[in-house]
């Protein structure tokens, strides 16, 4: 990516604001790229299309504090935002950070930004903007910009299509549901909710074998099928035996579990993937969980008849 | 700007945030592009760079309810971000809202995002992607993206420069004393506050008619001046009895009032600006405030010298 490097910041004036802003800084050391202006500048690579996403993480919606660590919390943050390029194939260009920070939550900043440099590292993505105020509750709004020559959209699936998903599912729900009891989750578990990873070479790479269609299952994976499903115009039948579960977690709560910040791709049925390959190469299982129907709408297969669709994530209700 | 015109929307899924989102899209019609995937395309012309911001309005801290309408809420923090773009000549491409909303501010989403796209029509700026979820207050954060041939940097002005300013100043922050009083603003103020115009062909202009460097004063004139000397390492002079103030307002007050959204721009001295024929084809006023000085910081012009510095806004103490 062509994104000017290491842009030098501008020279900040005074106040408060200005101050966590150059607190931020000190943080993300030459992860943070030309800083300070009234909008951020970047030069994208010729014939590629710009990706762009806003996705927001708010205290009481996403989390609750005590949960998870400052850090995570910008870490997580930042990962589901990325999650949006990953869905796209994209590779990433650049983020901005909108923070709403209530008073009890300043001595924090540095923790968070921590945890949303880490992230942006980990990615090689430069933080090139953002906003500060003051609110009611935390919340980080978090915009991410990539690149990709060909993105991978969820319009393309079509009947015949199979379907796979990375990684394992239902740790994330069975640590939120052990938070909302108030246990502690399973540190396994745990990790799934406290430190998602957003799967950006695992997308490119789909990209470049077969997949012709993906989402992120935040919402849950049959949730997002049907989103896939919609926005397809096809029908989507999911293998429950299937599903690739995390330990001790049923196929029907891996299917309904949000938060999960894994892919599932439609693949061409004449291109069968090389999960084997796959796994060696990132770590993490793909599994064929199902395929694209000329029908409507998400369908179980695998279970008895009786299985009830889980509804998914909704954060506005 | 060659953004994929009218790109369809996906089909969305089902469920009360989804069914917010297909809310908005009713009122935006045509203005908002290829809205459901998990992130938004834009393709760019070629040679232009990227110019994007983003630019968070929060209840209590921007407005308190009752001040003005939810439609003008949508507008004004539209043009808010959209002011970001202004202050950098870049012409709109693109933008994503991300809403925070309180459930006693669900029936109000339809005139927020009138507002929203009535200013995004104004502005020629496609709607193109977002995000809803609960929140403790009403936030509207909206990243704005633009493109530029040669964008107008904050690090451009140098010594000899003259300063000059769009509009009239005082009026927002009148406006808004007012109303923290439990006053009735006048009308003229109250547009001011409630619905501010971003002066995007106003800067672009400016940038073709020699403009080197601009800032909007967002902050208020000292305190955006201040960041304009300080990113470009120099002095500025501003002469407080040239401002251009609105009826009733004090040069000190227009100094200091914030939310003003004009534009303060440093213009090469051997490149007169013909303010009249800015006046003729905007309609509002283009004043020569000041100057650019060998300096560093602001000082103050045409008073008497025990006028303090303003400190201007600030959106976190």
């Amino acid at each position: 990516v062509t994104y000017t490097p290491s842009r030098a910041h501008l020279a900040l004036g005074v106040g408060v604001e200005f101050d966590a802003i150059r607190a931020m800084l000190r943080v993300w050391g030459a992860q943070a790229s030309g800083i300070g202006d009234d909008a951020a500048l970047l030069a994208l690579p010729k014939g590629e299309t710009l990706v762009v996403s806003t996705d927001a993480t708010f205290e009481h919606v996403h989390f609750r504090r005590g949960w998870i660590s400052p850090r995570e919390i910008g870490a997580r943050a930042t990962a589901a935002a990325l999650s949006d390029l990953a869905a796209m194939a994209a590779t990433p260009a650049g983020l901005l950070l909108a923070l709403g920070v209530p008073p009890d939550w300043r001595a924090e900043l540095d923790e968070l930004a921590h945890g949303v440099g880490e992230m942006a590292v980990a990615s090689a993505c430069p933080i090139i903007g953002g906003n500060v105020t003051r609110a009611a509750e935390l919340s980080l709004t978090i915009t991410v910009l990539g690149t990709a020559v060909r993105p991978l959209e969820r319009t393309g699936a079509r009947a015949g299509h199979s379907l796979y998903v990375t990684g394992t599912l239902g740790g994330a729900g069975a640590a939120l549901d052990a938070l909302l009891r108030g246990v502690v989750p399973r540190d396994a578990d745990r990790a799934r909710f406290a430190a998602p990873q957003p799967r950006l070479a695992e997308a490119r790479w789909l990209a470049e074998h077969g997949a012709r269609a993906a989402i992120d299952i935040s919402d849950g994976l049959v949730a997002d099928a049907g989103h896939l499903a919609a926005a397809s115009g096809v029908g989507v039948a999911l293998d429950l035996s299937a599903l690739p579960c995390a330990d001790g977690v049923t196929p029907e709560s891996a299917a309904s579990s949000g938060e999960e910040y894994e892919l599932l791709v439609a693949v061409a049925a004449d291109e069968p993937i090389d999960v084997e390959a796959f796994r060696a190469r990132f770590g993490i299982p793909l599994t064929r969980v199902g395929r694209v129907t000329t029908g409507r709408g998400v369908s179980l297969e695998g279970r008895d008849d009786r299985v009830d669709l889980p509804s998914g994530h909704d954060h506005l209700s």
